[in-house]
């Protein structure tokens, strides 16, 4: 087990009914700026529950926080916010508002230049706008968590920060905000989520047994609710535990002391910021080309994960086995996992690999995917899909 | 699943050589007051990294806190406390060290009155000395809670609180600390935090399908690893392992949403207190019985530790079964599981059961065990012990 630190200040406030506790969550005198997406929370009677809860207090607002949250468009939140001297951020919506509402508390106080050095230079802030959250899509587990990733439109751009200072003081979960979610808006999460534990798990066996069980202690929920959520909407607690199965995937718990890859995200984002598909879909069709790509580097961890969460009995190819029913997770939620299944060919794909090149980024957990392994794993992505 | 709020601040600082951060958790300016207990410190090593960490600050020192801390003693610490205006107190040892400190934390700023009344009577202090602590010895996960269990020789009572000031500011858990422990006290915390998982774990279907999970996630590596670390007492991944456990069995996470137990610890305290025996010991012999007794309401769920931990194929002695398991594995660790190994007779049963009624007090998930079903239980740890 390697050494590890771990610290998380973020209050959950779990439950039915939950948004009404906004009222002693946030301090009567606070000045605040109310963060939104498309409006959504208009129509499902969430902004409802929100203003009554805060009826009195001096509340801006900023909606059209995009899907993989835009740099230009939370400039000019952060220029509001400025202008109007707010105190505290409220972002109101999915993982997108919230990530963007992180950017903003910290681009706010950023006095020392183009605060996209946050994201391009990992320039660290040294104070930030406090915030709180209304989560209403179980996915990115921001709401438990330090992360944020924002794309920038001119530059096709999508990347990612941590900061201590991007932790939200509380975050509101009532499961029963998304009972109306599209459908493929909750396949989407719960393949979101799934990708985050796998991104903290999928690696090489590293003497850490518990962390390990608590990574499948997730994966087998996940599998096992995620399918019922989309033929269920209204059943509270399987969204529950879906909800509390996002936020326990990235809140750093399963990643203590163990090795972590992340190539799928990275590989991922740039898709995203190129072709615009949704985040889910793009980890969908990257994961299980990593995992072959890499097959003999996970084969340990890839045969325990088919034993313990699949049960598929003893045999020379667990690790291939375990690919394949990750895969019909997928589809059997909706998704695809092939890039040609979406119209993208191989035209663009060194100039994705040469942009980690370019950042000087090798990926996975002994950093031995480099340029032509990026393309070697984006290649794989074209083949049939299974039937 | 039930509603539920999930806050815990502490920074868990955990690995080889962590020691020696104490110099960077610890502010330059503050004034220390150092708790500690009979003295293995200063055998191990340990006191000597401390020392060194914190070399050029002001450092008072208050040793001999026993094991189930005393009030009396707290209150000569809490004296010094106040006495030399330390600002910061830093508990080195194990839970009953740290569970002390807690309360010296909270006693030291306590001006209404008498602090035993934090115990007593749930007065709520309103500020306190902030706390760190170097963990020695895995097991009451007091490390990463804001528990604390204080005993007072003058009524042989053992009572406990809960105060989101106790919770360290930081914990150091450095796995290479334990290798020295005497082999009753680690297979005491491996019960300890065991019956931990327990309390929050077996009672009823609850529709947490991810807690349940997680917290077999402990079950299942402590009944792995503990035995282990008997036979390989300096295999550092092990130690590790059973560490993390510990602070894992009780910081909240597998309480969220479900139900709770604690018959076993609230009957064990009371018999430590009478009697002495050690914390974990009352563990083994009570929580079987509390099982036994309690069959009926706790079927489902021991059916479901039966097939999940134990592999039990199925059968109609489940339930029964796993508790025979369970006992077996207490008795593996050099346990024993029935008051009448420890020459432990029936003449004080109506005492303890009386001591929950005054205090108006029912047990259980249910509140179902009153004074009747307190004598019940503990008529049942006399039976013979199995073969």
């Amino acid at each position: 087990m390697d050494n590890f630190e771990f610290y998380n200040p973020v209050k959950i406030v779990f439950g039915k009914g939950t948004i009404a506790q906004l009222s002693s969550l946030v301090p009567a005198n606070r000045k605040l700026l109310l963060t939104y997406g498309g409006g959504s929370i208009k129509q499902n009677g969430v902004y409802d529950q929100v203003k009554q809860a805060l009826a009195g207090r001096t509340v801006f607002e900023f909606g059209g926080i995009e899907a993989n949250p835009r740099y230009e468009t939370l400039m000019k939140a952060t220029q509001l916010a400025r202008e109007k001297q707010v105190d505290m951020l409220l972002a109101v919506g999915g993982g997108s508002v919230l990530d963007g509402t992180k950017f903003i508390a910290l681009a706010a106080g950023y006095q020392k230049g183009d605060p996209w050095d946050i994201l391009a230079q990992h320039a660290a802030p040294e104070h930030a706008l406090p915030l709180g959250c209304v989560m209403t899509l179980p996915a990115t587990g921001s709401e438990a968590n330090m992360f944020s990733v924002v794309s920038r439109e001119s530059t096709h751009e999508k990347l990612a920060f941590a900061h201590p200072l991007a932790f939200p003081q509380f975050s509101i979960i009532d499961p029963e905000t998304t009972y109306t979610l599209p459908e493929r808006q909750a396949a989407n999460g719960v393949v979101d989520a799934f990708a985050h534990v796998m991104e903290q798990y999928m690696t090489f066996p590293a003497h850490a047994p518990l962390q390990d069980r608590q990574a499948e202690a997730l994966l087998a929920t996940l599998i096992e609710a995620g399918p019922q959520i989309l033929q269920q909407p209204r059943n509270y607690n399987l969204r529950a535990t879906v909800c509390w199965c996002a936020a326990q995937a990235l809140n750093g718990v399963i990643a203590c002391g163990v090795p972590q890859d992340w190539t799928t995200h990275m590989i991922g984002h740039e898709i995203t910021a190129l072709y615009g598909l949704d985040h889910a879909q793009t980890l969908a069709v990257i994961m299980p080309a990593v995992w072959r790509h890499q097959l003999p580097g996970k084969a340990e961890k890839l045969a325990q994960y088919a034993r313990r969460i699949w049960t598929i009995s003893e045999g020379e190819d667990l690790a291939s086995r375990a690919i394949d029913k990750t895969e019909a997770f997928f589809r059997s939620l909706g998704l695809k996992t092939r890039l040609s299944e979406y119209g993208i060919g191989a035209d663009r794909f060194e100039e994705i690999a040469g942009r980690f090149e370019r950042r000087g980024l090798r990926l996975g957990e002994h950093q031995a995917i480099g340029k032509k392994e990026v393309v070697e794993i984006l290649n794989l992505c074209l083949q049939s899909p299974p039937k």
